[in-house]
């Protein structure tokens, strides 16, 4: 049950050659998401991103985002960045509220949503700064963190005053140039730093002038790009531009799309920002302002129209769009646009976190397949990736499991939903099985509800797993309770839409892989197949006390997923490790308890078949080492069924 | 041209599983030469070797040699240790000779025998040492120079003595025992020890109970086993064995086999070791002391039979040939004997070093493929294998081509026999292209002699290579000038006979490869052809200036030989790695002058032509990256000469 959820967007890197080259022609693909783990893009800045992609006439977006206010809201916040992050944005920033604690640790912080983006989403993130009424080493400490988190760009703001009205503060931040120049001495050249544009000028700028000598101040301070305030009209944005470039600022300048969604938001982001809705907009408005549909409808037609006039000038290469958190309007701008691009292509089968740590990961335990952000959670202490060779050198320690976290054993379901989905009363062991087999089948379960998640995967049924749908379904009827799989592949083009990953030309080869909850009874019998497979299966079989059975050899990791491309070495992304299968059996295992028997009463008959299964079952993994053949692993369990019968 | 001297050998290695294992199998394969490079077994000692084969109840053998008195016989020495070493002895030993300067860095030394039998031959060895009339600085510098080489294995001897009587030095080394505490003293554990027995007592020993003492306290020493003197009775040997074992000595003890090989070293070894020979052999060869061949047969019989009683007594495991540097009486008693294996199954697909230090090597550039000794040279300084990762982190630097070593830039042949194979006197390039046309096919130059080798391979046509010998006859009588080549194989067994590898139950890989010198004019045409293989087909072409013209991907190594197998990960022991191709460069330019250009005179036409050669021609690399089509890189040669026609 591979994850769905697998887009990190990189681009191809540039050629070099050594010596007197009289031919050298190394960058193939153009596409984005189509370079695998090693090459230079993932080392690219923000900055050198933005101006590749002009370079090569490659239009591209970026989405804004505010922090939530409840972590209820995160969750749902970090899926929306799943999903929005798969059209693939150059960027997405996230703001800062002074009132909300944006350093701290806190789920809801600023700080954490831009660290949960860049490191569990893979998504390039500026993060906001404001500094007014901050202290010196205020802002340093929250520069320092954001460093230490992986966080590279930082969009310098002067903040709203605390009072009502604003006054200078003496050594302090006035201006959001000060704190591009504390930035740059104190941080030298580590960050990319954006900085605000107002293209009717700032409201409190004395004059439109004088507020395009401010911009330009702050970009000679160090400001590698600027992103604008929303604006109504083309011109409005294409003047400003003009108006920067005749005073000398030759910067990017991005535009800030509002696709307007409702009446009350347009109406407070307009009291918020001081700038007034033009008489035409107004008039379509306002007839309309209790049809929220009609109105998102206009909004989105407004915004594409004046998109199509901003790129059609040739001045425009990005648009950067104010998302007010949701979804719709802005995918269906963008959609429209022809700039979202859901790329099935994939650089690596899992997703790659944006770390600049994590740059040269490049394998990872088959484990954690369904759940990337507990893995990249569990590591985030590690200094390389891997810690030391898999198996070999050293043991790779994981984060412990009483550790919380916004994703970590907690579903992004509600309580309701999940009974609904797993039952509100459990008879036994084999309603588990049913549970198990609805979520292969799609089919909904005995009281009419159709279970798209399970402890161990938030998602529905991944399309690669779907091709084992049949065999998945009917051994989960019997009692084997499959968590992972994937179907063994020899030599697919990289392209493939379903199986590829890596850049093109290239040839993806899997194992064959099953992993699942089962009884001792069941495992007495598998443990006697086995021996008929025991040179062509590896199998390790623990149960929660951490008896283990296996016949790997000596602890060494198998690689289950492998591709070979022109040009490269070979990279070898998934394992099947001995190692941290231990520390996945513990998560594993506890998911039962967390997810599942918590939410029945103590006591409970329910709960207590959970924690029954919990305690005796064992977790059972199965590799397949002959990709070339005819993968053997369901024969495997239809002889353990044959034996027991 | 995969180089064909290529049996390193080892065993697999013992299970472990983790946890409370009630069912862990994991070694599958007995027999040697069939665990990857990353295998216990390569870490593990000869002690520990020793102590499996007996286990297992597997007979093995060991050859000793001495160490030659000129450099010319140090080069045949090394290709007899490459052909006895595919034998698969458990180790050979190298003898010390007080007289002949063995501690030093001569080639001919026997600290530089064994250096080379353990770093360039991948043998596991044991120097021999003699202490008497030597300081204790000397035996320790000795012993620190041994252990840096990458030796492990310390024979300990006490010498003869310098004048006619022998005296005892106060405080100096006087027996063997002294030198084998001297040892353990100073390195702890780090050799491995072995000392001499004497089946019939020492010669100088006061009774034959006194030496079996002094063998104890040799023992107890901390010697780990005991190879004996020849003897020319098994029951001489059995006797002793028990009466070892009788006064508690418990290690190994091999006795030393020596096959008669005629009459004339037969007596000066019976001389120097002041052994009687029995009256039932005299009777036999004295008769025929003048037939050579008759007193071989002879003697082979003798060891066969004597060998055999030994074996199947149950208490000997190993045998050790004294061979005077001979092979043919040697093989042909251990053929006989069926403990020769010669084992077509190598652990990777170039021979392994057996220093400590390159056992986690496991990937080369292939532009060594020939001349794997060339290449162990280049490399000895490195700190790891390989030196950083390839082509991304660090150049890995190579030994300057102006050193000079045994066999690093000579050939083995002499000079008369080069011209024969090569040409008494060349009339144009033509005459060059048929000299690699008739290494190629095997048939006689015009002049009647065959070319069996070439300055780039001192072997004839690799078994693999000649898969491809019919089109690259074709291309080289055109003027390619192929040095090294490799078939596409996608997914052949590990235990194919011609390109397998690694441990059985694997499937091993290819990219098709292709390297040749060719003219500037076949060089532009070349490259037209090559973009219409853009996206297929990695290349590096490069001339002796080092003018570079290549496709290579940020300088990225190319993966054209890997293996998957059951339970590990994936290993890829050759690449096209961009960075090593220019000092290979070097090497491959300079053998034309170094080996061919100066079998001819000064200013002489032949040699001009080949100096011509080497200013003005390229040397060109070709990768097919769709190991799973028909190889292309054919019709790219076709599609170029198609284009200058």
């Amino acid at each position: 049950m591979v994850n769905e959820t697998q887009h990190s967007c990189s681009a191809s890197s540039s050629s070099r050659s050594d010596g007197n080259s009289s031919g050298s022609e190394s960058s193939k693909d153009n596409s984005r998401c189509s370079t695998p783990v090693l090459d230079a893009d993932r080392h690219e800045r923000l900055r050198e991103k933005m101006r590749r992609r002009q370079d090569a006439g490659d239009k591209w977006f970026s989405l804004e985002f505010f922090p939530p206010r409840t972590a209820n809201a995160a969750v749902n916040l970090i899926s929306r960045f799943d999903r929005m992050g798969a059209g693939g944005p150059l960027f997405i920033d996230v703001t800062w509220h002074p009132a909300g604690d944006p350093g701290s640790d806190k789920e809801t912080s600023s700080m954490i949503i831009a660290n949960t983006a860049v490191n569990y989403c893979g998504l390039e993130t500026i993060l906001h700064m404001t500094c007014c009424n901050q202290t010196k080493d205020d802002i340093t400490g929250h520069l320092q963190k954001a460093k230490r988190l992986g966080l590279k760009n930082i969009m310098a703001l002067r903040g709203d005053p605390a009072g009502e009205e604003w006054e200078e503060e003496v050594d302090g931040f006035n201006y959001a140039v000060d704190l591009v120049k504390h930035i740059r001495n104190e941080f030298d050249d580590y960050f990319d730093i954006c900085v605000a544009g107002y293209p009717k000028g700032h409201p409190e700028a004395e004059s439109y002038e004088a507020d395009l000598k401010h911009l330009k101040e702050k970009v000679f301070a160090g400001a590698d790009f600027i992103i604008t305030q929303l604006f109504f009209r083309p011109e409005t944005f294409l003047k400003f531009m003009k108006d920067c470039q005749a005073i000398g600022i030759t910067c990017p300048i991005i535009p800030g799309i509002f696709p307007i969604q409702g009446y009350h938001s347009l109406r407070q982001l307009v009291k918020l920002s001081k700038l007034e809705v033009p008489q035409e907009i107004k008039d379509v408005i306002e007839p309309i302002k209790d049809n929220d549909a009609a109105i998102r409808n206009y909004g989105v037609e407004l915004a594409v129209s004046m998109c199509r006039e901003l790129l059609d000038s040739g001045m425009v290469h990005g648009l950067h769009f104010y998302t007010l958190n949701r979804e719709v309007a802005t995918t269906e701008v963008l959609k429209r646009l022809g700039i979202w691009k859901e790329d099935p292509r994939r650089p690596l089968p899992w997703a790659v976190s944006a770390h600049p740590k994590r740059r040269v990961e490049d394998v990872r335990p088959i484990f954690w397949a369904s759940r990337p952000k507990s893995y990249i959670y569990r590591t985030q202490e590690w200094d390389d990736f891997p810690n030391g060779r898999w198996g070999n050198s050293s043991s790779p320690a994981f984060g412990e499991l009483k550790d919380y976290y916004l994703f970590y054993l907690k579903s992004k379901s509600p309580r309701e939903e999940l009974l609904k989905m797993w039952g509100e009363e459990l008879t036994g062991e084999e309603s588990v099985f049913e549970v198990f087999t609805c979520y292969i089948t799609g089919e909904p379960n005995r009281n009419g509800y159709k279970v798209t998640c399970m402890p161990w995967n938030d998602d529905p049924l991944a399309t690669e797993t779907n091709l084992l749908k049949d065999q998945l379904e009917k051994v989960n009827r019997r009692g084997i309770l499959t968590i992972n799989s994937q179907p063994n592949i020899n030599g697919k083009p990289s392209t493939d839409p379903i199986v590829g990953w890596g850049p093109s030309g290239g040839y993806v080869f899997q194992k064959a892989y099953l992993e699942f909850f089962t009884s001792s009874e069941i495992v007495t019998a598998l443990l006697k197949v086995l021996k008929k497979y025991e040179l062509r299966v590896n199998y390790h079989i623990v149960n929660v006390q951490g008896q283990n059975i296996t016949n790997a050899p000596d602890l060494q990791p198998n690689a289950v997923t492998w591709g070979i491309f022109p040009g490269r070495e070979i990279i070898q992304p998934t394992v099947v490790d001995p190692v941290s299968f231990l520390s996945w059996k513990d998560e594993a295992f506890a998911l039962w308890i967390e997810q599942w028997a918590k939410l029945y009463e103590e006591e409970s008959p329910s709960r207590m078949i959970i924690q029954y299964i919990h305690d005796n079952y064992y977790l059972v993994n199965l590799v397949d080492n002959d990709f070339p053949l005819e993968n053997c692993l369901w024969q495997v369990v239809e002889d353990t069924f044959e034996l027991l019968n």
